[in-house]
């Protein structure tokens, strides 16, 4: 397939309401329409859109993977021509994962990534699941994290080997990581030479008392080469960026500066050839190929 | 040992010039020197503070450990009663290193680190060498990286597994490299949940045509523990700063408040307990143990 030069993505920061559903997917439906209207080619939505975590529940409020979220989603995808990625609470037997789904322009189910890494007093409710895996779309090279994870950098090292252009990562993490967070998501783009698209929850858990942290942010690596030469110049990471109101945080991604950045770079052939580095590449691989390209 | 609450530690940016040992070492002397005077307890040099890299002539200019630049640092350490940890091309054999040493305000060589990642012009010359370890000393537990390590996340986690509690890192890194490094400075603070000393060679190669990046910083973790509480709250995580000029950093790190952070936060044990966490953890363990205390 060719390769894309440029591409348009939405991240939509929703308020996340537990227990409410219904009301979740219509104001979804709305800015995923508002990011279609603007341009974008790739739209993201947060961890657990749906749903919250809603952890005492969480068995209960989970869905399988496919079923009536994706096709929720599936069916915005392919109406509006867009790829979609979200996350939800997956039900897969006894275990309920916080996964994040892509979804193609056809409506497609293209990958899905369980979390890899459980919070303490989330795992009597939440499974994590080790392995992560780039996928080639016709936008780029896209890796799935979630949440939690970013807070992981060896989670995403597995993608970093594999090239991974796009990491995904739909969240919905708590007010007071918001700093840190924000720290080690620019630090992801820079170590791991590759854009990172970080779609938060926001709005308040009135059933538990905690504010969800927004932030919404679409982040690449600091480094940029010169046009004419091998030089690494210095570029703006954060392109573009919300606080805690719910919207859509939309950027251009040139993802051809990205490509001469990872050629140029030293630092993927270093990471690859460390015996840390394969002991990661190795620890990271995911256990069985999940269809690509499935219809829903 | 008693645990120490607070701690006054001084990094000594120091202008690294190719080929002029005795001057480099000189000033080394007065910045040293000045630290003291400071009230520091911790003093630290950049990598390969005595003779920069000089990649060409690194068999040349490497010293064995215990060596000439370790006694010239174990006289300074007894003579003013501080800690040292700087870094030197090492000589092992066959092999060159970009080490760090940690040397005891008694003068003993307490702890001789090897950098893990080498770039892939210096594999020529240098050899890199896995593993990392904390020291436990009466100032904290102590752990070395250096320079280029600090791109790659991984190489501090069996440190982070260990509780570390100051990561020490002597840097000779270029200027394009300046703001990503400093992004992942501050990263690795919060997701290792410790303190970060980035003492950096600054001034130019005027052999090689380089400029250093200089930058040396104090980096402590974004998050705080409330004083009467187990939540979380935000701090300020640059605690002292300088861009380019020969100069001394110093900062007082509050240990005290590091270690209720450390035992509140989850993120240690949720590391510990993943399988990526894991096959870090024995990937990284250093093989054989260096005798510890052992008289320069």
């Amino acid at each position: 397939m060719t390769l894309r030069r440029r591409l348009r993505v939405g991240l939509v920061q929703l308020s996340v309401a537990t227990n409410r559903r219904t009301d979740n997917l219509r104001r979804a439906e709305a800015l995923v329409h508002e990011a279609v209207d603007d341009g974008c080619e790739l739209v993201v939505l947060p961890e657990a859109f749906a749903t919250a975590l809603n952890l005492p529940k969480s068995h209960e409020v989970a869905e399988p993977v496919p079923g009536p979220v994706t096709e929720w989603l599936a069916e915005r995808a392919s109406r509006y021509g867009v790829w979609i990625a979200a996350g939800l609470l997956e039900r897969n037997g006894e275990h309920v994962h916080s996964s994040a789904v892509l979804i193609a322009d056809d409506g497609s189910l293209v990958d899905v990534y369980r979390r890899t890494v459980v919070y303490d007093l989330e795992a009597h409710f939440l499974t994590g699941e080790v392995g992560t895996r780039v996928v080639d779309t016709p936008l780029g090279r896209i890796g799935l994290v979630v949440g939690y994870d970013i807070q992981f950098p060896e989670v995403l090292r597995g993608l970093f080997a594999d090239g991974v252009e796009i990491v995904v990562c739909p969240s919905i993490l708590l007010r007071p990581f918001a700093e840190p967070v924000r720290q080690m998501l620019l630090a992801r783009a820079a170590e791991n030479c590759a854009y990172v698209l970080f779609a938060g929850a926001t709005g308040e858990n009135t059933l538990a008392g905690l504010t969800y942290m927004g932030r919404t942010a679409v982040i690449r690596s600091p480094m940029a080469i010169g046009a004419y030469s091998r030089d690494f110049r210095r570029q703006e990471p954060v392109l573009a960026e919300a606080d805690r109101e719910e919207c859509v945080v939309s950027a251009d991604l040139d993802l051809h500066e990205l490509r001469r950045m990872q050629a140029a770079a030293p630092f993927p052939a270093d990471f690859r050839r460390s015996p840390l580095g394969q002991a990661l590449i190795a620890a990271s691989a995911r256990p069985g190929a999940l269809p690509l390209g499935d219809p829903r």
